[in-house]
């Protein structure tokens, strides 16, 4: 497989990059930011990128916050964007239920492990959801009546038809075991299990299963390992992922601006999911930046889940670029 | 391979099968109660097998409890046994960190991801630990400030040589943001990190790989799960489980009582665990019984972890056996 072309440094490749590509996608955490620190030089690279006529297009992975919120940051972070510029695992997810599964009643709600954002992306369309922020489900350690409850399904939703996992902060042991009971369909009544698709067993979906989370100049469990493996492990199936590298994402985005994938190019710090995402979809182009998870070395591995086509140390690198 | 032989309501075989023990390893969770409900019959089962002049001995991988506690437990419940008899995968651990790994100060305190029982069993030998039930811990959500200090190291305890991952009913993300500092070495210094083992990376432990906790009737999620595979799939290591199937536990057993392993079986509900912590351990005999995780098919499949050498539907159908 071709090794990856380094730019940082290199005006004459980095000229040639840019004007292979009308469209950038970009991943945030580990690309822009690590947590609230933003990388040295990015705004003023995202702003270079919309002078020379590209356009940005945002493509997190992390659920914890809707399109509306991340707008929020990018623009006090002094980054230019709209709304309509975002796309996150959240949005990716309501937009897969409500427009793709389009759950009938009565078991059509969603049992949320995650933060505000999923809940907001769900409600802009019109999805019911349960679990997630609520307070009720914010408890430490399982008192009797609590395994009881779930157990018999007497204290679970009837109408969950969805377990939608993703980044939880407030993630524990009483919020898996209600995830689980509503995997195991332990809320249909027996009567409805026999004549119920898969005996009445709510649909594993995932936002995202990033393993860790770049914050604070280091890492942290993320959405993967913190909720998704943990139910993963539990049912012994995987999930349906819809952040990247779920190519639902991808088609999402092309829907809204009507990408020239030719004239595309991805841009993120993780094999697995940005990098993937960039190649599996066809993309003209896919950049590794080293700020985030993944390093040199382990594209170089022989089982490396995606090779970039190009790479830099970090994004403000493109600022290398002869201005035009 | 030869297919287990049915015991249930065949008093012929029951007999010959008795005859062929002079001690039992008896699983607890899904073999003899289900959560605090005793399945009907196993008292007097033991009981029985005690009159014959059997040895009974429970091994459990649920680390919730010490064996001080599991002793009350059994007792509570009319099974009549003494604290000798117990083995309990965090008094296997415990035993594990103080007599084999011996680690040298400073870096020899525990980070526990568990509960009670773990601490009582490390204190018994004179093992340092933080984290476990410390009310610090029992957390929900992260601060700005938790992140720095967990990601500089601050606020972690730069004594700690290994994270410890049980059956938590507390866990959260708090808890495991911490495991995950340590397992990254976040609490080293620099200067230390040069020269340490591992990069002052902790060593990553175990008491069991349970995916599933047996309850109420019911599953729950297990320390295989909600702590053990978020930790493992955040640094991409498996952790040495110190439960069954881990050979450290039968040989502490057998240190114990100078077991006579071709006339021991090993009694319990799972393959991967039960089963063939007793097939690895050339036991004489394992009996698996289905009031438990698995069932008949899940011997029959080509890919099954473990096949046992019999199988009743429950403990209790042991008392079919002739009286003597």
């Amino acid at each position: 497989m071709a090794q990856p072309k380094y730019l940082t440094g290199d005006t004459a490749a980095l000229n040639e990059f840019l004007d292979k590509f009308d469209t950038f996608l970009l991943d945030c955490d580990g690309v822009l930011w690590s947590g609230d620190h933003v990388f040295e030089g990015v705004p003023e690279t995202i702003k270079l990128l919309q002078s020379k006529g590209k356009r940005t297009v945002f493509v997190t992975n992390n659920s914890t916050k809707s399109r509306a919120e991340y707008h929020a940051k990018l623009t006090s972070k002094g980054i230019p964007c709209q709304v309509e510029d975002i796309f996150g695992s959240s949005y990716s997810a309501a937009i897969y239920i409500a427009r793709i599964l389009k759950l009938e009643p009565p078991r059509n709600k969603v049992f949320v492990l995650g933060e505000a954002g999923i809940e907001i992306e769900l409600k802009s369309e019109g999805i019911e959801y349960v679990g997630g922020t609520d307070p009720a489900y914010r408890k430490l350690g399982m008192a009797p009546e609590d395994f009881e409850g779930i157990a018999s399904g007497a204290t679970l939703d009837p109408n969950v038809g969805v377990v939608l996992a993703g980044l939880d902060f407030h993630v524990n042991y009483y919020k898996l075991a209600h995830a689980h009971g509503y995997l195991r369909g332990n809320h249909v009544s027996a009567e409805d299990k026999a004549t119920a698709k898969d005996g009445g067993k709510a649909l594993f979906l995932a936002t995202n299963i990033d393993s860790t989370l770049p914050m604070y100049h280091n890492f942290f469990p993320g959405a993967g390992s913190a909720s998704v493996v943990a139910l993963s492990n539990m049912i012994g199936e995987q999930p349906l992922a819809l952040g990247k590298p779920s190519q639902a994402m991808l088609d999402a985005v092309e829907g809204k601006f009507q990408l020239d994938r030719a004239r595309t190019c991805m841009i993120g710090d993780r094999l697995n999911t940005d990098i993937q995402f960039g190649v599996q979809g066809n993309l003209g182009g896919t950049l590794a930046v080293l700020t985030g998870v993944n390093k040199k070395e382990d594209w170089e591995k022989p089982d490396a889940p995606a090779v970039p086509a190009y790479y830099v140390d970090g994004l403000s690198d493109l600022r290398g670029a002869a201005s035009s």
